[in-house]
């Protein structure tokens, strides 16, 4: 016998409803295990499978669903005692969508169906009440003419809208049945114009039809976007729910709210919720009626009060988690519609974990209140936000480093240096940052750009500081102590608030939440520790000694990038270009000198800071040219005043470095092949330092990793270098095993050839950025923006491969590379460094790829720990 | 019983010699191969085999050599009856080097092995000849001291400068046997300071520390890069040839000389080459005395030149092919001293091939017809050359496009375009050229850049149109109607010759040969196809209907490649920038119309010139920044003088669309993404021009190929554009086959997820040009030149793989990608169009790939078809 295409609430399930979720939908799941299982007042009903949906898909409603439809409403009809659509107390039911996962991209309810011009009589005699029958027939026709027929929702608003001005009505309530009597047979006659049919009668139709438009919904645009976006699969289709229809809008003793189980914003305990008396559902959400607290609900009427409460209990010991509930009363007579776990904020879902593993009722296990804690719920209590969820938002920008921040406005980074001396919150606002921003970045509340993308300068440092930026906000028009958007000019010192978790930006100051995390956060974040074992590391990508510090409070075991470009800049920054104008060789090597002694220092504080973890240290990576002024600057202003002899000198090199593609040039290794005096440089100072730390009783682990390799020559003319220096002077008070010597998997050639680039490597960490930008052929910098949108919007890729590792390409490559060098050194340590290291989504692949560790920023390195534990959680449960 | 390491050249060998190469050496083998299986007279000798050299290298001499050794020495003056570097008439050996491959980094000759202070003296009695004897000595010590005991040479030469200056004598012949009795005192003086031992005098001993020199040479740096460049193995090791020494210059019966089996110029039959009377091998090289041409022996010595004569008919039977030999006349008696398979230039390959299938003593195959033709011997008849051999070279520059040509230098397009109008022959000379030179290229001889690199837009539009061209020869300076190499300035009018084959400059008008094709190119070519049948297809890049029409003479079966950005230029550009710059939509239609017209009149040409073979057109793929003036300059005019409203506008469009990197950015399918009307409108004018070719009886077929494609969804997308326009008006008239859609596989993704593309593709194109620059992240314009030849220097990379395709990386990739391919669509077509589709290694792997054809310049079609077939016949032998 085939399974049945159609399950009432009550029937006898063969396993537990929720079990089915992919069979009933969830909403369906829900009701049923609410109807049989918990034994609640839900109004019977039952659901129409996806596997039925699917086969309509495909070829039309398949054999017996027509018959079992009918058999389920005669059921139902009987149940009820009532008739659909006919009779004097004519049974309505409404009908709804319910997938396997929450779909906002698909069908609305339908409510009220089985109305019709006798109907709406009997209703209204049954009621005694022409006017709520009326509105109700009304409010049928609209909703079924728009989503079943596919008449312009636009046709029936504009009119009703008409129609209420005609009677001096100022809400919907007002309108009198003669007018409401008006409105149907204009509603009606539209309907006919639209389809060339006349608005279905027969309740039998009626229902048809209304599945019918559920089935098709499946297939809307919104509903495939949404599937898209989300990584959803297309395959699933949808259940159906015909539920009897309950009114809470029949007379004082009705009423309807929605309630959670616990506070889903603080996760303390006791109910929490809204009721309104004598209103629809519809209602409560339209907020034109003021609603009441739930525990009020506990003055009007007691023991339907308590009926709820001892609900509320069965649901949180069934589901064992906070539940979010829709419930109608019925002249006295209280209806669950709806559960479903609940929605929460960070700081909610963190309590919520917390307690419920210490609730006798629930007892969850550590593994399962990790589950209950998401990325985004560690961000909301990482980063402050705006408290207001009302705001005006004079402008967006990207979201380019997360966190509120409030403070006025400076145009210049020496102003916003003086301004914050003077004890003021800066927000440092500029077309674009460079290097020479930096000191005002650093004093800053926060930073906004005009523009430049999430790859940017101002949003690469202000992330790696955790301080929040808006970047290329580009209605900004920035001026010398003015912005404009539009009409509106922000002069300096006028306060703004930015938002770098939305990209918004507020006139004027907001009110922030504190960003500090709740006791919680602790017990989650070491249960997460516990349950992650040594089965994926997290460390952190630090440049300095404050930041190298900050990581390992955050937890991590281990910097896994020190980019050393960063020592290159500021107050060094006439030092190298020093070294690259350099005429002769000996004044190449003093300028070396010169830098080999302040980087000694910085990887001294990163290796004490660190101490007995290992750090990896990155040689110097990026072109040459990004330490040289801009060539087009220079030429203008040699057009305009001339130059010094300085500044054409510092022309002609940064036009001999320039390059068409700089992300494809003279970077990485390549520069250590071109200058390897450069290279030796960086690793002297670092073994220099290795050995102050041995003799000042530390225990320093030093990983020296070579960026850009191709091949395999290339990481073994790199080894030789260290281990030359190694051999040499440098080398000396560096215990054994101080230092291993590895490189950055970052081109597709490397990644290809990953069984011959181990033979020369301690240790792998796979530069995910980089390769992202090469296996799609995407310039961050010139995709990320208006061409990476339109991808997004049109489905062309599933989402953003720099957010999160793209499974296929990226992720397929980095699987063949571990696969590749584990052939060959079975042992080989390798992790992650790449900003996919902080997304939990990539996490749990490279977790599954076989990956060692992930390093992210220091402010990421909790959400990594958490998401890190899932994935070992998530594996095991697998296996 | 272990083998042999040591074989005498009358060995009863148990295989033929020459298929003993690897164990022999290619020198042993050979003279092996004459005595043992031919019979000829050679001065006996043994070989050391390449196993013994591996050994020796590994961990000193291998047991049992040094036994062998003196077995064979012993033998070796049994037979000549006499005794090595002793007794009255002395036997001396020379010592020589023999890889498998012929090798030129490695060990010289040395000769007259044996000589001491004793059995000089008896050399001397027994020629009668003190001076020959000592001076014999003389080159002894210096060669071995040098060679063998690495005392640096010019210690020898200078002395031996001194002592000629001494003895006034012009020549070295004339110089006394008492001078060359103090030389030879001083050069024992100058090894023992240098080695701290005295010259060894013991034969034995000598032999050895020769012996010894030769292995060791297998590893000299030299060698080693030598090895790399050619991608030679490095674990091959070198044979040892010791022969004994005949002399030449004995007496007046004696001589010596070099002689081809045929002319290795013209491939003409009869013997060819020279001799010299009383002389050693080294002179007749060193050019000191006039040679004689070989036929003169026959008036002076007619036996031996009878001889010599069926000696080389024995040699051309036995190897099947042209031989050159070395060989020398002691006392009225001939000596075989060495053969090999002889070098050749183009034109006699071609002959040769020919006329041997022909020749009833050689009966080549087609087959074995074909092997003998190379690639580089089609592309010396394909092109003119310089006929002079001596020629002073002004500067060197990139080989960008092969060929010579000379022509008056002009340093303006418009004024290369006045003198060509005139009659005169032009080579245009820029610092680089941009596509507004284009017209000045299409009448010039030849192209001369001081800047770019081999993908710059003169070599690209060169090599486009098989036009000679030097690009990025640094050293030349341009002025405005000169130009500058040091201190030699060449001015407008002045006369140049070019050499795009070897990058040289030439002051002055070289004699150039014709590059006009042998008969033997076509029958060649024919049997190449025949050999090729449906193996591999050759197709061409071109990209109007008068490359399309060339390519069809060249033998190309169909375009492979239609770059359509070239239509946009020209006389086009200001239509292209209006679309660009258009404010409404209505504007930019407007400029796409107008664009269609023009095109759809291109697109007709060129499938009319490729009526019945398939076109391949690739939509537009350069960003559009490319068809914008440049951002820095016009920065800098605004700055000098200011900009007109055109030029703002063309500006602030050229900022818009500018990117960081224009490789990895908007470009390709993204463009069209962006801007569907774009690729719409070249869509139509496709289809147009295919329904019009219809209409005119021709038999269009059509491909279009969506560049730059990372995902399925985007050629999804494409696909339905072209779908659309298809069902619409332009495809009214187009029959059913005559357009097929698909893509390049030119990013690493696409690459990887071949699979799912190919849902999508009637076929596919790898690009293996932008594969490369991804696979790699090397940016051709920054990385070719300084950075690669670092690279290939140090031996960091195989090859340029922008030369031949990087096997393990990125054709590792396309394998993957034809593998994964076929996985879904079996019988997916699939070609190559980068310009590897020319290069002969590339083309065998990409055969051994599996792909269906190959497309090159339409001037590389006759070397794709040759290399093709060779490919073919490799790749049946290997089954």
């Amino acid at each position: 016998m085939p399974e049945p295409l159609v399950y009432a609430f009550d029937h006898d399930h063969p396993e537990p409803p929720m079990a089915r979720k992919d069979l009933l939908g969830g909403k369906g799941a829900n009701l049923a295990e609410m109807t049989s299982v918990l034994g609640l007042p839900v109004p019977p009903g039952f659901t129409i499978t996806t596997e039925a949906c699917r086969a309509a898909l495909a070829g039309g409603w398949p054999d017996g669903l027509a018959l079992q439809v009918d058999e389920h409403v005669d059921r139902l009809e009987r149940t009820m005692g009532r008739t659909l659509g006919a009779g004097d107390d004519p049974l309505l039911v409404s009908v709804r969508s319910g997938a396997k996962f929450s779909m906002p991209g698909m069908m609305d309810t339908i409510l009220n169906l089985g109305l019709n011009d006798d109907s709406v009589e009997a209703l209204a005699r049954a009621t005694d009440d022409e006017r709520f029958a009326l509105d109700s027939y009304r409010r049928f026709i609209q909703m079924y003419g728009k989503i079943v027929l596919g008449v312009p929702g636009e046709e029936f608003d504009r009119r009703f809208e008409g129609a209420r001005d005609l009677a001096g009505a100022a809400t919907d309530h007002e309108v009198p049945p003669e007018v409401l009597s008006l409105v149907i047979d204009r509603f009606k006659a539209v309907v006919e114009d639209h389809t060339g049919e006349a608005f279905p009668q027969e309740p039998a139709a009626q229902l048809r039809g209304a599945i019918d438009a559920v089935f098709r919904s499946w297939q809307s645009p919104r509903a495939v976007t949404y599937r898209r976006r989300e990584h959803l699969p297309d395959d699933l289709g949808t259940a159906v729910n015909v539920q009897a229809m309950v009114f809470g809008n029949r007379d004082d003793e009705s009423g309807t709210g929605v309630g959670f189980t616990r506070d889903p914003a603080t996760g303390d305990q006791g109910s929490f919720g809204d009721f309104l008396v004598n209103a629809q559902g519809e209602d409560v959400v339209a907020g034109i009626r003021a609603t009441q607290p739930l525990h009020e609900m506990g003055e009007r009427w007691p023991d339907l009060y308590d009926e709820l409460q001892r609900i509320f209990e069965a649901l949180e010991r069934h589901y064992r988690d906070m539940c979010d509930t829709e419930f109608t009363v019925e002249q006295g007579k209280l209806w669950m519609l709806q559960t479903r776990v609940g929605k929460r904020t960070g700081r909610a879902a963190l309590r919520l974990a917390v307690s419920m593993v210490d609730d006798p009722a629930i007892e969850l296990t550590h593994a399962e209140a990790i589950q209950r804690v998401s990325a985004d719920h560690l961000d909301q209590v990482l980063h402050p936000q705006f408290e207001q969820v009302d705001h005006t938002v004079l402008t967006k920008g990207l979201a380019a480093s997360p966190g509120a921040a409030v403070g006025k406005v400076y145009f210049d980074a020496d102003e916003a240096v003086e301004a914050a001396h003077d004890g003021e919150d800066v927000i440092l606002v500029r077309q674009e940052t460079s290097p020479e921003d930096v000191h005002g970045m650093e004093v800053a509340q926060g930073v906004l750009t005009s523009r430049g993308g999430l790859v940017s300068h101002a949003a690469v440092v202000a992330r790696g500081w955790g301080k929040p930026a808006v970047c290329g906000a580009e209605q900004i028009v920035v001026g010398e102590d003015h912005f404009r958007v539009g009409d509106t000019v922000v002069r300096k010192g006028d306060v703004v608030s930015i938002d770098g978790t939305t990209g918004e930006v507020v006139l004027g100051a907001m009110h922030l939440t504190r960003g500090e995390t709740p006791d919680e956060f602790d017990t989650v974040l070491a249960w997460a520790d516990e349950a992650r074992g040594d089965g994926l590391g997290v460390r952190a990508n630090a440049d300095n000694a404050e930041d190298a510090a900050r990581a390992r409070d955050n937890g991590a075991e281990g910097i896994g990038l020190c980019r050393t470009e960063h020592m290159f800049l500021g107050d060094r920054l006439p030092v190298v270009r020093r070294m690259i104008l350099a005429a002769t060789p000996d004044d190449e090597d003093e300028a070396l000198e010169e830098l080999r002694r302040v980087q000694r220092e910085d990887f001294e504080g990163i290796l004490a800071a660190m101490d007995g973890l290992p750090v990896t240290v990155r040689l110097l990576d990026p072109p040459l040219h990004e330490f040289l002024p801009d060539v087009e600057e220079l030429a203008v202003k040699d057009a305009r005043v001339g130059l010094s002899d300085e500044e054409a000198e510092l022309l002609a090199a940064a036009r001999s470095w320039e390059e068409a593609n700089p992300m494809l040039g003279t970077r990485g290794v390549r520069l250590g092949v071109l200058k390897d005096g450069l290279y030796r440089m960086q690793v002297r100072a670092l073994l220099e330092a290795a050995a102050r730390r041995r003799a000042a009783g530390g225990r320093p682990i030093v990983e020296i990793m070579i960026p850009l390799v191709v091949a395999e020559a290339e990481l073994a003319l790199a080894r030789s270098w260290v281990e030359e220096e190694l051999a040499g002077a440098a080398g000396e008070g560096v215990a054994e095993g101080d230092v291993r010597i590895g490189t950055m998997i970052e081109t597709p050639r490397a990644a290809l050839c990953a069984d011959e680039i181990a033979n020369q490597a301690d240790f792998f960490s796979f530069g995910t950025n980089d390769l992202t930008q090469m296996t799609f052929g995407f310039s961050r910098d010139d995709v990320e923006g208006r061409l990476m949108e339109r991808y997004l919007e049109r489905g062309l890729l599933a989402g953003d491969p720099f957010d999160s590792i793209d499974r296929d390409g990226v992720g397929g490559l980095v699987g063949l590379a571990v696969e590749r060098a584990r052939s060959v050194k079975p042992d080989l340590k390798m992790g992650v460094c790449g900003e996919h290291g902080g997304d939990p989504a990539s996490i749990a692949l490279f977790h599954r790829l076989g990956l060692d560790y992930v390093s992210c920023s220091p402010f990421r390195v909790p959400i990594a720990r958490l998401e890190a534990a899932r994935s070992v959680l998530a594996a095991r449960a697998g296996d």
